[in-house]
């Protein structure tokens, strides 16, 4: 084996705003044995994502917060070092949810066997993997994008966004691409083939949006919220259609924010334009696994989806990583090499 | 004939904020004759619903303002005097948005006849009418009512939401039901069968709500807006269905409100607990008109529904009644008795 040891980062204190590193400790745990049911596992990718902000916090969510002390939670994709399991071989790659830690048992439950032969390895927590998914079924089900609507897609060039725009593109959508800074905007048009690319960050970010969507917005992919939402809402046409995935721009926020009330000018919206907003986690989807694997390989087999990978250096980086990722600082699916 | 001139209620001006009587304007105008292709209508029952606030404003909407000095729009029932229209016969009841006056012309379009051994007349504007039909295609397409699930449903003795609960107990679910005042709480309990009747009025109201609901809300059928509102959100269950059907507690409000925003607030409860804010009118879902009558018509016959007018006599008094409907003074649907 690698490493005598298991390397861990636990959460050490929840953050009051934004997460600092010393909201993360790394540790050093004996590296555990398998027994019989069990495989031990090498941690490959660990997959850092904005839910994980969630997680920190000891508010109410859909999923139990992480205990202070208690490894972080996340995806990775790893290497099974020894197998007790009858379904997994030494050697096999696998992708599970196993947190940010260089190693870990697992008795096999959520495990889900990787094939290196379909894609790099790590796109099984990326465009193959709950990120791409997420970005499948939410727009999907809940986006029902038609061909010659508007979609919006903001943080557009993340794993999620890149995606949903690019299944808006097959769908025949006009789509408009939004996330922060130049580079990003000319990713979206030159790499995605996006209709409009806008960086939310330039001062006329709203009449830019405005004029890129003169038929108005039929579907707008919630990944943000804050100022993005703001510039959205007004250009929202009837029936628009509004699947809430994230609001990374509020994930820091604690307690009430300043007036003046937006809610009840946002509600006579969604009934006079007749709005549908709807928030969604992957796992309610969890059904339509196979049909999405089915599509996003084909197309990506094809060529005719692409997808870009931020990958950070070392699991004891994933803190700086991920702080920066609520930021905005990643370019594309962010990923801590763990291991070769 | 019964007069040689039509009365008509105009809209004089604007309401900012409270519409008042000011606001509207009685005028006589010559009694009309039918070319060819055309019926005269005598107005029996005019019909007074909240969305005619929207009407009044200026503000855009999902339909077009009344105009200064034009009459105010509204369904009624009617008998045809005189017909010049192959379809229709003098003495027949029909049902048609002829507005706010005593006589109508009218080529057919929009104009539907009404069975009177069916029911009588005056539903076709109330339980087998617009509002009937707002109830069930609302909470059945987008509250999707399963049984043993908990319905709340607000203006609960009003035309939309007494069919809402009624249906909802058809359907197996404990029903909430929620009104102004002491007689219509003991209405819905001794006479709809609802499960819990709530007066919003009462000061402990919310908590009377939490004790209601244990098991949490998932369905909230959204008439009012407001502290109703405020009270239902934070026992929305996952995945809870909110149909927004009207907002009238919202109606007279002109500007922003004071804060705090709780936009934020109540979009990462969209997405934590995956709720669905669906807005819709009734038009949304003209295709099943014919489920509706068939299924309400069953229903009233065989007594598993009942309805309850507030019926006003004279059309001079529409102006105030429609005022006092803002206010929650009615107590059933508030119908104008124009002609006998």
């Amino acid at each position: 084996m690698a490493q005598a040891v298991n390397c861990q980062i636990v959460l050490a204190s929840r953050p009051e705003g934004e997460p600092s590193v010393e909201n993360f400790r790394r540790i050093e745990v004996p590296l555990p044995e398998p027994v019989a049911g069990q495989v031990l596992l090498q941690t490959l990718y660990l997959s850092l994502d904005p839910y994980m902000r969630g997680r920190m916090s000891a508010a109410k969510s859909y999923a139990k917060p992480v205990e202070i002390g208690g490894v972080m939670e996340g995806g990775a994709v790893s290497r099974v070092l020894h197998s007790r399991h009858p379904g997994f071989a030494a050697g096999e790659i696998v992708q599970g949810r196993t947190g940010w830690q260089s190693h870990a048992l697992s008795d096999g439950t959520g495990l889900l066997k990787v094939d290196p032969k379909l894609a790099p390895i790590s796109t099984a927590v990326g465009v193959l993997g709950m990120p791409g998914m997420t970005a499948y079924t939410g727009l999907l089900n809940i986006g029902q994008p038609k061909a010659g609507e508007t979609l919006v897609v903001a943080a557009a060039t993340g794993p999620v966004g890149s995606l949903v725009g690019q299944i808006g593109k097959l769908k025949g959508c006009r789509v408009v691409g939004i996330a922060g800074g130049a580079d990003k905007a000319r990713y979206m048009q030159t790499e995605l083939g996006f209709d409009v690319a806008l960086d939310h960050k330039a001062p006329d970010f709203a009449a830019q949006l405005a004029t890129a969507c003169p038929q108005g917005i039929d579907i707008y992919f919630e990944n943000v919220g804050g100022h993005v939402w703001e510039a959205v809402f007004p250009l929202l046409n009837d029936f628009a259609r509004v699947p809430v995935c994230g609001l990374i721009a509020h994930y820091n926020e604690e307690g009430p924010r300043p007036g003046p009330d937006r809610l009840p000018m946002t509600m006579r919206a969604v009934l006079s334009k007749r709005l549908n907003l709807r928030g969604f986690i992957v796992s309610d989807f969890a059904a339509q696994a196979d049909d999405f694997r089915r599509d996003v390989a084909a197309w990506l087999k094809d060529g005719k989806i692409k997808y870009k990978e931020d990958v950070v250096q070392g699991l004891e980086n994933a803190p700086a990583a991920f702080i920066g990722l609520l930021k905005g600082r990643n370019f594309g699916k962010l990923v801590v090499k763990v291991a070769d």
